[in-house]
């Protein structure tokens, strides 16, 4: 089999873990999931048996470079002078893996996701690129477990080989009786935001339905100096919308691989390791008839003594400049902190 | 008049404010008044036009002894070697102010409660000194302002000069339905542990009602250097049960000053200036969709930014090694905390 290239997007900023995440240490550089590493390195080493390190690009913001080197001092990052979104991210990826080795077979992954079957993912993963190695472009489609309004869910049609389908289309974030019906006629997969395919497949495939965005890239390509000026320009699309809802052919495998994408602190909850009365606490804590509850300590809060009485479903997160209390039901209006902190100019916190 | 002295306990251990009190730094020395002094700072400057810190005289565990003399380094302190509830506290002072001026009339107060009025405050001290100036054995009872069952009472009789009127009985903590019968009867007041008397006036008390102690004083008296031994084997016995109870006559003086013992984090929130949602908050916080909330930082947590999320009620108490989160109404289960630390043998946040 050819060569196997892996492109890890890293640039996210995320507000939605604040206090832990700040414009400087975004989601993919926190320990959310169940190891102490941060995401984006857990994602690296899932794949590492697969995919060595050498053979790893981690596609960051400029402002996150040095703390993503430090996380995969082993990987090639690159490091975009401006957020266009992930189209000129894999875009560029894409035609920097090509210039190495033009038969590259390339997987594309999300920095910011946790996988608790690592073993099925791996086969998943193995499926997905020997389709993409026959000239397909892929796409891994997450069996789903719930009635996600929050996701984006892909149809499948026919299966065309072993544990491989035809996508039939992408659909967008459905309301909550789509999202019902989804789920129950068993044909729709959320859309993970995993790709596949060999590099010369993705060049002709954004030279077809992006090819401003393909101009671009060979502009940067004869011409890496100007950085700089040329990625900036480049337009601002998902690889979504401008590549994989326009092709007239994507492969979906789907997946049943213990998968979150950890949308918010209710999730970093559901992931962790619960006591008795499902509480996800730091070592020594101590509980009054408290439940439910999450509590997350970073820098040099952590090793803190907490002591909860009498309280449910909270997420406590103290870092060492601010401290977050809300319940879990209320994770997502964390935004509403982080805007609050924008109006007041609170650059210190953000 | 005769010289006025103050006598102030502040020997009190107190888990009640834990992680804020803990064993070395007790209630008294924290700020849990309205200002950022502490109970006992206050208590002293609350006297100080009546009674000049040269003539006070702080009682206290030795090993609060350094810390309670950095709080108020004009007074005198006594330090005592082992707890033996206040009359040996209350007559060991009095002994000593006696030695001093024996004609001294003495003011008794606790070290750790808060008042709002401080004029009216002052304006009963000096009714009740007056009658104590005539020989008289007073005390200043709280006008109730809610049928508390956490508090003894008592009982008045006629009145027998301008404010002055005589006790017809202690009473111990009531319960609920007799609490409300007291409040409405308007013939009960809390017995807020303030005693006022000429020196000469509480040792014939002590002779009388407990002579062993006095007979202890007596010795302490005469071989001060002999403290550490005399003063533990003194009877453990509280002003109240073992003088004031038995007296044939009391003097009550009604008092109604904005006086709180501040026998909670709940009444912390209580004293605390509150936002428009009744949040105590320290600066700069953030709150969304949150009320009725007290949060206290201490030591380095002072100035840590603060977020509440669509939460209620809550005590939130930071402090550089403990955070505690608990509802208001469970306030006084933080005891729980402080027994799971003891059995814990965790002696470090004690």
């Amino acid at each position: 089999m050819k060569q196997v290239y892996a492109v890890i997007m890293a640039g996210g900023a995320g507000t939605r873990f604040w206090p832990a995440s700040r414009e400087l240490l975004p989601k993919q550089l926190l320990a959310l999931g169940p190891t102490a590493n941060s995401l984006l390195r857990e994602t690296s080493a899932r794949i590492e048996a697969m995919v060595p390190s050498s053979r790893q690009t981690v596609v960051t913001a400029a402002r996150l470079a040095e703390k993503t080197m430090a996380e995969l001092p082993h990987a090639a990052v690159l490091s975009e002078p401006a957020p266009r979104n992930t189209a000129p991210c894999v875009g560029w990826a894409t035609w920097t893996i090509a210039a190495r080795d033009s038969e590259a077979v390339i997987m594309v992954l999300p920095s910011d996701h946790v996988v608790s079957d690592v073993p099925e993912f791996q086969k998943t993963l193995a499926v997905a690129l020997a389709s993409a190695a026959e000239g397909h472009i892929v796409t891994i489609g997450i069996k789903p477990t719930r009635a996600e309004t929050g996701y984006g869910y892909i149809e499948l049609e026919s299966e065309v080989a072993a544990g491989v389908y035809r996508a039939a289309r992408f659909v967008e974030k459905p309301n909550r009786a789509r999202a019902e019906e989804y789920v129950a006629s068993k044909r729709f997969l959320w859309n993970a935001g995993m790709f596949f395919f060999r590099a010369q497949d993705m060049e002709r495939a954004l030279r077809t339905h992006l090819p401003e965005l393909a101009q671009g890239l060979d502009a940067l390509r004869a011409a890496p100096e100007k950085l700089a000026d040329l990625f900036p320009s480049l337009p601002s699309v998902s690889i979504d919308t401008g590549v994989m809802e326009k092709l007239s052919e994507l492969r979906v495998v789907p997946g049943d691989f213990g998968w979150s994408d950890v949308g918010s602190w209710e999730s970093a909850w559901d992931l962790g390791q619960k006591d008795e009365n499902k509480n996800v606490l730091p070592e020594d804590a101590i509980t009054v008839e408290a439940s439910g509850n999450l509590v997350r300590q970073l820098g040099r809060m952590n090793g803190k003594l907490v002591a909860l009485v009498g309280v449910q479903d909270l997420v406590v997160v103290d870092t060492e400049d601010a401290l977050l209390i809300m319940p879990k039901s209320r994770a997502q209006d964390v935004r509403a902190v982080v805007e609050a902190l924008k109006t007041r100019k609170n650059s210190k916190h953000l």
